[in-house]
């Protein structure tokens, strides 16, 4: 209900969208990175003329299978930018969503022709601007200067348990100055209009640096008894004191009901926002035909079509092709894809020279050089994930990647998931994925890694073991916009492996080798990433002892858990037992493909400081284990 | 190499010690957060006469077991506080050790004799800068008014992907002074001795505010070609350039090798060090004599030493006890600990109300209460979990708790899985467990969590089914000092159940009901949290139909697997193949105990935004459901 005032300026006086087509390119973005006052934003695009919200939905507010669920979902909600909720996310993706603006602005504006041209919006509370990702976020917008940036701090004094003067003290907007931000301070925000929009309109002037706008409210202003009150925040005012806040703010109306006059003033949007799209659809017909090859490139980032033929762009390898760490295979990938795939960008997390992330033909997306796509995230994980996020979902063309060490998945796991629930294709490069990585230690060893993210729905969990591999999920990640990928990659050099093929890796697992017959090897062994060599290399040595063995990659179980029973037994006939798996991680969730019978070899503890080689052998990670135990089941 | 100046004079010149007894309480704590510099504290612990780092150790830097891996870890080398290396995560824990000297000075030092005095010491680098979970610490640092907690930042404007400029550019000075921390900048770091002395002396001078002491220094301070350069972040110098470097600083000297004046002139340390414990151990001899209830408290959270009896006062509940949600009975338990537990003490991240964690007979840690024992941490998860650490680590006798929405570990799932590796026992209290919460939809619904923990080494992941099974959890996570606990709670009601024991939590896997004999049940059903409920009604059912069911509760799965082979097969016959889980989360790892012919009833997807009866309707997680997986099984 503070809010109330900044949602009907931005919605009714200052967007540019076009309700009956919420997904126009050229539009304003909107964020409400406080997602638990969803009503206000479905209250505004519901009066604003999105089909989506309709009177209907705003009853079933919360409701199963409602369009207005508990917090705002961009894949429940056309209209709805991104999905926000946990707190600092939105904001962040905010950053993101300008980011891309500024990006496609400098590559794709021209002298006489500025064809990309919006600005984004959010609004914030207290929580957001406590939560460590919305500083890592706003030091990069500041650092970056994200001029059309426009965020609302919405500073009600007021959180979940109390007064934020029992945590949170600080002087927010000498930080944001600090982080190189624009100040604008609106006292009265209840109804302090004019200010408002005094304030947007300086926002605009300040072209080099985002804008915070502290707007001073009262948390739930207008009622009467509960106004500036921590019971407001997360629960209903109950139907006494919804009545006591109508009568007190004089409004007579029955609940939901929208009176003639208020819909006929908003009514003009939908004419409006049509007019807005149908001018921009003529400019840019123009621009096709004045510039016809950043056209075809703009057209696909909006449109999300692939340009025909990009899968030829990735490196293949054979057999006799150099052994190379993943990471540095992934590198190959990475700059093959960037000049095929126009909305292919990303960075790393301070770690470009180790995760191999540097793209070679283009220079750094900096404050004045906006069209580069290396971009560069300092140690800011958890911030570099949920702007990543916001690009994503900024276009559908848009595949941004990101990286740091595996292990540091930790410090962006809830941006990760967000890009699960939330459907944006967001590739995940993630380096020194094993004990292998060596001396640095237990911190940066992981461990449980490769499970918790095999637990988590909508996301691919990506191990591959070689080049092929690596350009398989690559091609995957790529094709499956509404899925993001998670690729962990080897510090270490390993083999190009016999066996390994693209079109096994979109079946997630698959055989590379077997010298069986009639699907009944005596033993079948099967490994990821790194640890498939060892496989194969234990299964030539059981094959000389006269063993039929089959040899398994498991690169995606997600994508072999969809496959076709027919496939599946296939692979894993339910006649042999005889399994073993090999993984340089937690043995956690390997029993449903080696069986009851089986064995997991695996390390269920924390790694350790050593070389790479030390550890595998003290941990068990190696040929002979496997042979032991394929010998102790068939 | 740039740090050593600040190293030398903290443990040479500032800090009081024992070097031959590391654990000494009132010692000065130092953390160094940029982890990566190790081998400076590894020296510096070595030349201070510290035997856990002996001239051998140093030569075996990195290599399999020795003390001086790689990052510091406290488990390994006595005189490391924290285990540091994952950025910012450090400078966190300090904030903790200075909130713990600060917490107990107020609560147990008196007019005429202070028993409690000393200072805690950080460095951290630019990427301890960049990280949200400094902020988020270093905010609350300065909202409690941390007077004692003295932080150097080692400014070198180079991180491994280069100048800072690339991706830094904020203004920390200004950033600090906005949290309300004092400033200090040391312009010649690289040999300004003086002026770091000075620096030292004027920080101790602020007592209400923690003091930044900004550091500007050349990485690799020294190395004539490498110096101030990106190469020297991660990666060694090399022999020539370590030449060229012994020649430049005009070190004749062999590696390794101290020479003996500079080894006479640490040696004072031992007998010095020796002098302020035994100095103390006297003040502290007068203080048991003088304030002998204090003195016994002071003395449990030092040595760890639990009160006799303490367990008694854990809530006990009959079947007849009302239901409550697993929240609710937590705070039961919480409130009962604080009692009796001097160390106990901690906090939520904004959602006191809804985790239910506030300690009702104490007021709020703040700058001018630090004697009490709720800890407002804002909306801050990943800072309040690291800063938990830093108190576990403190003293033995701390036992702190921490909350937030369970999903919310995602934010900090970091600071958790530090706690694990470096044996932090703190208590993780996590609500809104599931589905279960209802509205709030799938941002704020748990699906993965509960086996991303069970998949982490050396943590608990309790799922409590009712108040006996709560009390029990607790009862496991105080005498477990070594490994943190999970407590995943409910926010809705659950019954009390017949059959669940306190004894039962220990075992992590135990039978609640059986109708069978012999150990040979038709079927078992198993669950957890509020699923167990689920599994007694479909047994009841099922037995009505002439069943013989066992209903077993799988409250941790770490607990259970660590029993004997002969207690498992008690529990799980092997024989007994037909076997149903359910759980309101993911199934990934419940093949582990339901085996290859039993099925496991769960959520393999995100939530959703519905009351909670309906969601669990919509998913299938109902008594039908477990019935009906049950008959066809048996």
């Amino acid at each position: 209900m503070g809010c109330a005032p900044m949602g009907h300026i931005l919605y009714d006086e200052v967007m540019r969208y076009n309700p009956k087509n919420p997904y126009w390119f050229n539009r304003d973005r909107f964020v409400l990175s406080a997602g638990h006052g969803c009503m206000l934003q479905y209250a505004l695009l519901h009066l604003a003329g999105y089909d989506s919200v309709t009177e209907e939905d705003l009853k079933n507010f919360r409701q199963w299978e409602s369009r207005t669920p508990g917090h705002p979902e961009n894949f429940e909600t056309p209209g709805i930018e991104v999905t926000t909720g946990p707190l600092g996310q939105g904001i962040a993706n905010a950053v993101g969503l300008a980011l891309a603006e500024k990006h496609l602005a400098a590559r794709f504006n021209k002298p006489d022709m500025e064809i990309v041209d919006h600005y984004t919006y959010a609004i914030l509370g207290d929580g957001c601007q406590m939560e460590g990702v919305s500083q890592e976020a706003c030091s990069l917008a500041g650092h970056w200067g994200l001029g059309k940036l426009i965020a609302f701090y919405d500073d009600n004094h007021i959180s979940i348990d109390g007064s934020t003067d029992i945590a949170f003290t600080e002087d927010v907007d000498k930080r944001f100055e600090a982080l190189g931000w624009h100040v604008i301070w609106v006292k009265n925000g209840n109804n302090g209009y004019d200010e408002i929009r005094a304030a947007i309109r300086e926002a605009k002037a300040v072209k080099d640096k985002p804008t915070l706008i502290k707007v001073t409210t009262t948390i739930g202003y207008g009622s009467p008894n509960k106004s500036n009150s921590y019971s407001v925040h997360g629960s209903a005012l109950g139907a006494k004191e919804v009545e006591a806040t109508r009568s007190n703010l004089g409004w007579p109306y029955e609940p939901f009901h929208v009176p003639e006059d208020v819909k006929k003033h908003w009514s003009r949007h939908t004419s409006e926002g049509a007019a807005l799209e149908s001018e921009w659809n003529s400019k840019f017909a123009e621009y096709v035909k004045k510039y016809s090859d950043e056209a075809a490139e703009l057209k696909s980032i909006i449109t999300g079509e692939l340009p025909s033929g990009w899968e030829k762009a990735l490196p293949t390898y054979t057999p006799e092709s150099p052994g190379d760490a993943t990471r540095n295979l992934s590198q190959q990938c990475l700059n093959a894809l960037a000049i095929v795939l126009p909305g292919f960008l990303g960075g790393s997390a301070d770690l470009a020279s180790s995760n191999m992330t540097l793209l070679k033909m283009f220079g750094n997306f900096q404050k004045d050089t906006p069209e580069e796509r290396n971009l560069r995230f300092g140690v800011r994980e958890h911030g570099m994930g949920s702007i990543c996020n916001g690009i994503a979902l900024h276009s559908p063309g848009f595949i941004p990647y990101c990286a740091t060490f595996f292990v540091f998945t930790d410090y962006m796991r809830a941006s990760i998931r967000m890009a699960a629930l939330s459907q944006a294709g967001v590739i995940f490069v993630m380096t020194h994925d094993s004990i292998g990585l060596g001396e640095d230690g237990p911190t940066h060893q992981p461990i449980e890694h490769l499970a918790s993210f095999r637990a988590m729905p909508n996301v691919f969990m990506f191990r591959p073991a070689d080049g092929t591999e690596t350009a398989g999920a690559y091609r995957v990640a790529v094709l499956n916009k509404k899925t993001p990928s998670i690729l962990a990659l080897s510090r270490q050099k390993l083999p190009q492996l016999p066996g390994t093929s693209i079109e096994g890796v979109e079946k997630g697992g698959y055989i590379i080798s077997d010298n069986s017959k009639g699907n009944n090897p005596d033993v079948i062994l099967m490994g990821t990433g790194s640890e498939l060599e060892i496989a194969a290399k234990a299964a030539d040595d059981l094959r000389k002892d006269g063993k039929a063995v089959r040899v398994v990659s498991f690169v995606s179980w997600e994508l072999f858990d969809a496959q076709s029973e027919s496939y599946k037994e296939s692979v894993l006939p339910a006649d042999v037992t005889a399994r073993v798996s090999i993984e340089a991680g937690t043995t956690f969730g390997w029993l449903k493909y080696v069986g009851c019978k089986g064995k997991a070899i695996g390390i269920d503890r924390f790694g350790a400081s050593a070389p790479a080689g030390k550890i595998y052998k003290e941990l068990g990670i190696t040929k002979e284990a496997v042979i032991e135990a394929a010998k102790s089941l068939c």
